[in-house]
């Protein structure tokens, strides 16, 4: 039986959370329509997105995007959906062990990614940049010399344990906790080019790890193609020159 | 073949995120230690923690406790402990969908969590709360005027439209996610008791599921129990009368 098509509704302007599962989805070379971009002639669109988050029809709408669409499935969270695309795509671990170390490294991400966010919007995310900012110098200083050593220190530690070598996370071949470090690493290295830069000398597995998803086949011809938003200032990794140094 | 005893590593202080493995496996009569309460000189405390956690021949040493130990196998992220813990303790959806809800409504209650941690927090974990007190107000006031109604109104919305009624969130029986909502819901009224006894009124049934969860009998004898560590300023939700309101 054919699988059917893979539906991702996500914010059609940022890479945002959605990244993660785009990323997937691309390496995998995996059928998949990124709906809300199809723009609204195509039943695309922010208005729609928002329509299926709050339609009574759907008992298991998500609290917000990205979600993904399978047939009669419906997922939320950016982790769940990739639990639920890794076997499915051959991206993660095998045995339920690996599964679930896959799934793990995934959540660490996460939370190095909620707080890359909350360095532009340590206050409140109903008010604009501009009004946070003396806060967001020091949540980003903080970041900056604690926070991004750190989570990359804890992913250089698991690539040199890896006993199966230090080319993956996930024992010696390609995951969805791969692509989620290669996104990380380069989110970091867009919102805060210097302290990314210093970090990254002490951590070269990690750097060689985002260089080699970088150049895998179908990861560089989507990142040359139009799919691949750039980074922006509406998205979660934001350059500005004040929250870096 | 007998399932090993579980261990949990867990801050043997505070609740936190630790509190959420605890209540699953209380509320499953699970046979499990919390080895960092068991006191030095049982091997654990603080320090052990700590030691476990740096250990090199981990190599799947988790980033932060809490972390589970069954037989074998690592496992860290309380999401993912979860994850693995769900289906043996009879406490997560049975088929692939319902498991992955359980899942995605877990860590939508982890969001919460880490918003209501940032309360206190909103600058540097690594700072005291007296000296980022007037950024905590601000980020506070958002959390209680927004953030408690966003999370808790979805969460009456998942139950009111459960096809099989709204007694718990995944179809017709006790899941870790509705041991999870309890816990959120125990932590806001506990840290900010007017703002979210003004959210309780507008959803009915999220409140009802926090009664019911709390009159089961094993999840009774738990909170009765030594075992369950009292809310304190030192945890994940805190009571500064300021931050309330």
């Amino acid at each position: 039986m054919t699988s059917p098509r893979y539906e991702l509704h996500y914010w059609p302007s940022i890479q945002g959370r959605g990244e993660f599962v785009r990323l997937a989805l691309e390496a995998a070379g995996a059928d998949y329509v990124d709906v809300a971009r199809q723009g609204a002639a195509a039943s695309g669109g922010e208005a729609a997105l928002a329509r299926r988050l709050d339609d009574p029809r759907q008992p298991r709408a998500s609290f917000a995007p990205p979600f993904l669409v399978h047939g009669d499935l419906i997922v939320g969270q950016t982790a769940a959906i990739l639990l639920y695309l890794g076997p499915r795509l051959g991206l993660a671990g095998k045995s339920e062990a690996d599964a679930l170390w896959t799934h793990q490294l995934q959540l660490t991400v996460a939370d190095a990614v909620a707080e890359a966010h909350d360095t532009h919007h340590p206050l409140s995310v109903s008010q604009y940049y501009d009004d946070q900012k003396s806060a967001a110098l020091e949540r980003a200083r903080a970041f900056r010399d604690e926070r991004i050593p750190k989570f990359l220190n804890w992913f250089e530690r698991v690539l040199r344990l890896n006993p199966q070598g230090d080319a993956h996370l996930v024992g010696d071949a390609l995951s969805y906790a791969d692509l989620s470090l290669f996104q990380l690493v380069d989110g970091l290295r867009y919102a805060f080019p210097k302290a990314a830069s210093r970090a990254l000398v002490d951590t070269p597995a990690v750097k060689k790890l985002h260089d080699n998803v970088a150049r895998r086949q179908r990861v560089r011809a989507y990142l040359d193609s139009p799919r691949r938003i750039a980074f922006n200032e509406d998205g979660i990794f934001r350059r500005y020159a004040e929250l870096d140094g």
